[in-house]
């Protein structure tokens, strides 16, 4: 196997944002030529997929300066310095939906896109909510939504949900209800 | 229905790299307080699910800067200037990982992270695969590998997959064989 790793030969923060920073890596690449990676850095952070006791998947609605649109989202939000993974996660779903969950889970993590960020996502399974009232900070302007788990597939492949995060958690929900129900369509009976 | 758009008062590219772009914008909220966005310009590009008649899903080993070690993907690149769609799959394909398609369609547009990127994403299913040579760009190091689609739930829910955009393919061609079966876990008879 022809190794793929390559090595930081320097590193230069190009321009510091409050939230993300622009970093520019020289990098040694395996065949030993050199080459420029222009990286964004980011804290990283959750992604839940809270279900309510009548089944439905609680989502969110916001505007999205970067896509120019309101889209339909799952609750996440960046983790604050040195915050539990778990309270991360609680907390989000609180301010974002209201809703408080007695029971949290950790799925796996994922990064929504390493060609050129280090975000990290969390993604966790939310289950035994209980409504209270949403807390969102100021500036945030977010709509609580919920859908059925049944409507999945459509939203998804008629590319009604944009985001990747939200389809990564959607359709892995899907996945976990098809696994419960036994159907696998390459052992069928 | 509460008004969640946004209007962008003023714009500023406070970094222009090579591919990226770093801009912060200054917003009027649905309130009528401002706000500032932090947004990463990216030209876009494709993701593609190559099937090979072996029923293969063919992918791309390649080490990410970003992540910090070599992740296994699909097949994606960033959109040429003026370059159609279909054309930038194909190329992109060819070029990573030697193969061209006889049939390909595009199934949904996303975004990986619409919070701070402007990048969107074209996910398109390729068929009637040909083998030929990798025709890789200069400091592009990528081993092709192949997976059998039955393996994609596990490989995404034990975190085997990091990459937001490959999630999203697979679990999407894993739908679509679900579909194409008639397995529906809502519908049972």
């Amino acid at each position: 196997m022809r190794q793929l790793e390559e090595k930081t030969i320097s590193s230069e923060l190009a321009f510091r944002g409050n939230l993300l920073k622009f970093r520019i890596d020289q990098v040694e690449l395996p065949d030993g030529n050199q080459s420029r990676r222009e990286i964004i850095e980011h804290p990283g952070g959750v992604t839940i997929i809270p279900v309510s006791p009548e089944r439905k998947i609680i989502m969110v609605k916001q505007y999205r300066s970067a896509a120019n649109q309101v889209l339909l989202e799952l609750p996440a939000g960046k983790l604050d310095n040195g915050e539990n993974l778990n309270d991360c996660a609680l907390r989000e779903l609180k301010e974002e939906t209201g809703y408080t969950a007695g029971k949290i889970r950790e799925l796996f993590t994922f990064y929504t896109t390493p060609g050129y960020s280090t975000e990290n996502l969390h993604l966790f399974l939310a289950e035994d909510l209980d409504y209270g009232k949403q807390e969102t900070e100021d500036g945030e302007f977010i709509e609580v939504a919920k859908i059925y788990p049944e409507r999945i597939p459509d939203l998804v492949l008629r590319g009604k949900i944009q985001d990747s995060k939200t389809i990564v958690g959607l359709m892995v929900y899907y996945q976990l209800i098809c696994q419960k129900a036994r159907l696998n369509p390459f052992t069928r009976t």
